[in-house]
């Protein structure tokens, strides 16, 4: 059995953004040298999101503006989280709904997917330095 | 180790369907010849979902009604990605709260499964051929 | 290879509750012996969740208020799923937002988590014998 560790780093200027991570994901399927396995890519921090969707620039807009009406994040008083100094409580919960992390199947030594699938870091409390983490088992 | 790979093909005829593919999932623990180890099973396409959640005709009924809600096919001029051409958006929304993927255990050569767990297929935007993926690797 | 599986049990006498059960797993993982691998937590059962998010009191009563507003428990009338007799339709949906697992790297021995990551039981049908299980893969 091998295993592979990788992280990306982002620094995301804004407080929202998506970024199809999908080229250095593969590129990790490639430096680990693993042909049959599974790979898990997920946010070290919780206010961002790992997840698999399409790469199409208005349905990035429609999840920004769907994200704000189901977690808007104004008021910042109407969280209790934010009474401890923060404003990304919107963050911690934006992040439930597009979910922490996405597990992979590696095939013949690629990502296994249908034809749309691409992977997004989906950053909701951005100005600072965040990771993804990359782990990938098999042989 | 071992690893499997196995696809099952979906054609829905409506828009929206919640297939129990737990029997199918099973079969493949059994056609792997895998004891101890792990399962993904995740929808190809990013306007469908792979779930665990209770058999029970109701609930999917107040799961139909409570997505349709939270994101709304209609009116489907409100979503900037339906502007491509598609009428799908809330399908890419819908998908998100119910996820892409399942990671079962394998345990003792079955499904390591709660009393009332069983594995869905959630399609929502149908009328198309689509595949799901199970991949397990164990031993 | 190695597998290694367990699992917590949990009896929350009101509703809803959230649990921290990282020192759980993390034992979980000293016990197993692996280190390095991929670590799979989930609910057993399709009315609560594990999830990852802040240890953060605040922040946990905003998740509670929130999921009150998506998929409020009353009146339990307007759900299908409570015809059966039940009374815990919101209860299958929440789970659906928070998610019914999590899948963590194991490196190096130790859970491969950033700095805030913590692993939480989410409740939301108590009052009854509930379990999570662990399954870990590695070597």
């Amino acid at each position: 059995m091998k295993t592979f560790r990788k992280e990306l780093v982002f620094h995301i200027p804004g407080r929202e953004a998506y970024v199809n991570i999908t080229p250095q994901v593969e590129q990790a399927v490639s430096e680990s040298g693993i042909r049959e396995g599974l790979l898990l890519a997920n946010s070290m921090h919780i206010t961002a999101s790992v997840f698999i969707n399409d790469d199409e620039s208005g349905l990035h807009s429609d999840f920004a503006t769907w994200l704000e009406t189901l977690a808007p994040h104004d008021p910042t008083s109407r969280y209790h989280h934010n009474e401890t100094g923060e404003q990304n409580a919107d963050a911690h919960l934006k992040r439930q709904i597009m979910g922490r992390e996405v597990v992979v199947a590696v095939s013949q030594g690629r990502l296994d997917f249908g034809p749309w699938e691409q992977i997004f870091y989906g950053e909701f409390d951005g100005g600072r330095r965040k990771r993804v983490l990359i782990k990938i088992i098999g042989e």
